[in-house]
């Protein structure tokens, strides 16, 4: 059995700002020369998540909006009483949508949709630099 | 160790349609012989959802309830405006659900509790043909 | 490879009663040896939750207020009326926050933020004993 970590690093604007991570996640794949096993993807960090979406800027920002809608940036959180970094939406935002997504290889490729792509969506409420973990196991 | 990628086929209506397929990976874990691992049922496609619920009408209907408030159907989206498939609500819906579920097989059994099943939701506005992806890791 | 079932139990009180069990889950990935891999956790129950957040007493009600607009307890759910438990609201959530977690594994250490801890949200309506599967593979 192979097990591969690999890593994305990225530069983010934060506000929901969404970041299609498909191509390197195949790529590592390709390099650990596994074809049948998972990959999983995960952000380190508590004001970020990840998931998969049609990426085009249509419902990227759908996504958004109801993400506001959810957990608005302007209503008091108590983190921010507290911290001050005003950034508590971002937290709960990452809370709901999650930090990691399992896909399975089969033949040597993710088993996505054709309009299905792999995001890290920055909640945070301001510019970040991220590095995703993928995790690769199978043979 | 045994990898191994099985697959259920179904139908579906769209609009939250949501199908029990807990004795399908079952049986896939069954007949893989691992007694020791996870299984990974993941959605192909950007409009559909893999998470667990206690199977019965009456939560399956409050479940999508409570999608329907957060990603209304009848409020405009970038994505129809774009597109023009009418289908924003079910892109945000399945981004914010996921399309990927991991389940512990220990000694043979999915860890699943006793009112819990594993369900595929699809959110589409319309009747889809779908295929999961059951994938088995461990010995 | 390895794989390792261990378990985590712990007393709750319900409605959104949040636990960090980061402490626990790499303790059992101490023990299993394995430094290269992922640890899934696993919630069996329909009405709780696992994920990750800053555990602060902050963020974890606002999180929690969040759910509670989201899926508020005070509305009709026809799980309530069906069978009278009184916890749809608690369903629903579990549905939406879902019951897994996969942590990649590297070099001996789970791959989380600094701030940013692994979770179990109990929703349902009442105290309960819960019993989280940590299922570690890799090598």
């Amino acid at each position: 059995m192979t097990v591969r970590a690999d890593s994305i690093s990225l530069s983010t604007r934060g506000m929901n700002d969404t970041h299609d991570v498909t191509g390197e996640v195949q790529r590592a794949v390709a390099d650990s020369g596994v074809t049948h096993g998972t990959v999983t993807v995960f952000c380190p960090g508590s004001t970020c998540g990840v998931t998969t979406i049609e990426f085009e800027p249509g419902v990227v920002g759908d996504l958004g909006d109801c993400l506001d809608r959810i957990a608005p940036r302007d209503i008091p959180y108590a983190h921010d009483a507290a911290w001050g970094d005003g950034n508590g939406f971002s937290h709960v935002r990452s809370s709901l949508v999650g930090p990691s997504l399992t896909v399975p290889i089969v033949d040597g490729a993710l088993t996505l949709g054709t309009w299905q792509q792999i995001v890290l969506i920055d909640f945070d409420n301001r510019p970040r630099r991220r590095r995703l973990v993928v995790q690769i196991m199978g043979e």
